[in-house]
């Protein structure tokens, strides 16, 4: 990363400085896009949360933050010590309005106005408005102050509305910048590059060639901890309604005019309202849910999901959705969708099966060409085709792999999502955030699944931890005559 | 391989048995088909030549070859014991009519007489007719008794037109299989698997998608110990006739309706015969020849062809031409095809370049995929694709490539081309081989090439030795806009 890709220097102001996110990710994307050259040396970061701390206790933690989630190798004293010097903090309950704000308001207005200053919201949702309005109220909203907001964005289109009008009170649309870590991971983004910029794969990206698209995100944690946080939300609110329809909106989109944030927001929208509705009996056909129970997960017992929440619960650890969006480009191909923990392997993949050849050429009839895209781990592609078997002397056919492994093969280490988006709400690009009628169509296209559910309609099915989930989940694509992927290519 | 792989019993018969090829290449691959399982224990290999050795001396020449020729963890002493006690030596002189026929004959009359037959001529081509009136004579040509002929058919339309005659007036031409041993390589093979079992190829092999198509086979060796016989041939003659111009017509056939033989050669022969004939400028702008100059290779000093030649020569041992097919799938693609004596790698590829996307999407315009079929040596194939920068924040591209190394991949060792193609010439099975109206339109197409040169229109270009070829050959694909694989993708 070279110096031009310095972005201006900025105020970064981050709600919830003292939680996991910002220890976890948001503090380690920062020191990385410092380490690669981006950061300026006069942007500061302040943290405000409503502990007591002092800025040298602040800047301990930050540190010990870097310690515990950047590689060994990265953690470099001398810039952690640069880096650190940017890390300012403000006790501050953003949701009062007589909380310390002369404390931020005062660290604002001493640093440089020119400063593009940025609103980070990690905290509880519903405070998002209240936060706004203080800010507001303070007079702290610039003209083009932008403001970053977490998911959850609500819990259904009602609870959206509301965060979105909320916040929309004090800030324009294009100064919210909502953060949908999947798009920030560069193998998302790699959906991209891949369909427009290869005639190989543009040439074939349709239903004329594609039989079915498989996305998943599968996690091999349960939720431990967090059961109680978890049983509030369940894997359709927490990872469907954002990250994979995210995803499946980058590969089922119709060409952008560019890659304008507008453009490739229009077109990742208009597959959002594409998208069947799931209504009557394509609500039992086309979704699965389910609980994990006790398994084995790398040679270890572990509990089931109602025995680390103590209760019953009618909340999903797995999902599974059989989607179509009804374009002439996707006539009849199903989008499979699925998520869940506790799951065999923690995989995050698209998976294209294309149609199989048809000829009668060869001894047996050909296997489809699968193109599998690695988001994560592994980055990079695998592409599944034909060859002729070496060992055979009449044309039969052999499954051959083709492979590429972008960590090792560009010699680079993969950025975490954050590092990227952190600093695209700095530059004001925000291709890579969801917009408002983005996130309303994705809750609309999700809520009669949320209902019938709520309601009983389709059971909650049992897989065990370890497992790849459910039995109704490989039932309902083999009556399309489809297969999860690693049941076909193990792993 | 299985047992019920196994070919019936037959009776090979070598003429030439003591010759280079037999002990290099047909006795190894005997060898390894017997390990393989395909070959049945009564089969018999009977070499004949003119030297007067015993049976047992023989097996002891042969003895020597494998060991000198297969790998060592493949020589087994049981298994060779098991193979010497196949082969058979008859002294004769096969154009000769009153040579040791009953030699011949008597081993041939003792044996099982329902044994298939083969005749297998791997001496000077001049003797074919001989033979083969000899054979007849003696009455040893039963009614499926093939005969299998070794290259060169001919030295122009007219040689090629007598010998293809002299042999036919004693064999049926379904019973004369031409051997062309770059047919017998699995990866040429290959060419047909990849594209009609795999839709993500067969969409865009055209010139709606392919920009242009490169055939190189490129040798590090000089003539050496060759040189007088070598100087009467050149590259022309020696490799593309036939063997470049067999796998231009795998890459370019229109699709078989069928993998029987004759399917297959009647797509082939339909490219030759649409080769839009080089006249006139086309000539010189579309032929380069040229001869090497003492040069460097692998860090070794060596010396020029004239030098190892000895004397003047207008022999090229360096040949690219720019081809072109003349049917609606392949127009406007130009057919690169490029063999020669002391290049820089020893390598045989087919480079297939698509046209590169036309999007405006991203910063720079994409580069164009490329597709590599590596024949020989590390079979398998790259493809050179565009994915995301990951050390970029806009959507900059960067060139990634996925591999396949078949060998590594389905742990099998791959078989040299002769294995196959001794054992299809039992099976009669002709679809590797050489029907006579190829080797015809074949030699129709290069004797303009050949006139132009032998009267000096194409001035005989140089080029150092362990260099990629002449500059004139870099100009011919300039002149289309195109590059040479390896100056774009390193090697």
């Amino acid at each position: 990363m070279t110096a031009d890709k310095q972005v201006k220097p900025f105020d970064y102001v981050v709600f919830g400085a003292t939680g996991d996110l910002t220890m976890r990710k948001l503090l380690p994307a920062f020191y990385y896009r410092l380490l690669s050259g981006e950061v300026p040396d006069s942007a500061r970061i302040i943290g405000t949360a409503r502990s007591p701390l002092d800025r040298a206790t602040y800047q301990g933690r930050a540190r010990d933050a870097l310690k515990r989630f950047v590689a060994p190798a990265d953690f470099k004293e001398a810039q952690v010590e640069r880096f650190l010097n940017m890390v300012y903090y403000v006790s501050l309950d953003g949701s009062k309005a007589d909380s310390n704000w002369e404390g931020l308001s005062g660290l604002l207005s001493e640093g440089p106005q020119d400063h593009v200053r940025v609103f980070y919201f990690a905290t509880a949702p519903n405070l998002y408005e209240a936060v706004s309005a203080n800010l507001h109220a303070k007079g702290l909203v610039t003209d083009d102050a932008r403001v970053v907001l977490e998911k959850p964005i609500g819990t259904d289109l009602a609870t959206a509305d509301e965060i979105n009008t909320g916040v929309g009170k004090f800030f324009k649309e294009n100064n919210i910048f909502r953060i949908d870590h999947y798009l920030g991971k560069e193998t998302v983004q790699d959906v991209i590059a891949l369909r427009f910029a290869n005639p190989l794969l543009s040439a074939v990206w349709s239903g004329d060639y594609i039989k079915s698209v498989q996305i998943t995100a599968a996690e091999t944690v349960g939720v431990e901890g967090r059961a109680a946080y978890y049983d509030t939300s369940g894997a359709l609110r927490d990872m469907v309604q954002n990250h994979l329809l995210q995803v499946l909106c980058l590969v089922a989109m119709e060409p952008p005019a560019s890659l304008e944030a507008d453009a490739v927001r229009d077109a990742k929208v208009a597959v959002l309202k594409s998208l069947r509705p799931l209504a009557g009996d394509r609500l039992t056909s086309d979704t699965v849910r389910g609980q994990y129970v006790a398994g084995e997960i790398n040679e270890e017992n572990v509990r089931g999901y109602l025995e680390e929440l103590g209760h019953a619960s009618n909340t999903e650890t797995y999902v599974a959705l059989r989607a179509e969006v009804d374009t002439p480009r996707w006539k009849n191909v199903p989008f499979y969708i699925r998520t869940a923990k506790r799951l065999h392997r923690k995989v995050s993949e698209i998976v294209i099966t294309f149609k199989p050849a048809e000829t009668n050429l060869f001894p047996q009839a050909p296997k489809a060409n699968v193109l599998v895209i690695r988001v994560q781990p592994d980055e990079g592609l695998t592409w599944h085709l034909s060859v002729k078997d070496p060992q055979d002397d009449s044309f039969e056919l052999r499954d051959a792999t083709m492979d590429t492994h972008f960590g090792p093969q560009f010699k680079v280490r993969y950025p975490d999502a954050y590092e990227r988006l952190l600093l695209d709400a700095v530059r004001g690009y925000p291709v890579l955030f969801i917009r408002r009628d983005e996130v309303e169509a994705a809750w609309r296209w999700v809520a009669p699944i949320m209902e019938a559910w709520a309601n009983g309609t389709v059971p909650m099915s049992q897989y065990a931890a370890g497992s790849w989930g459910p039995e109704e989940a490989t039932a309902m694509l083999a009556e399309h005559g489809d297969t999860w992927h690693e049941a076909i290519h193990r792993q």
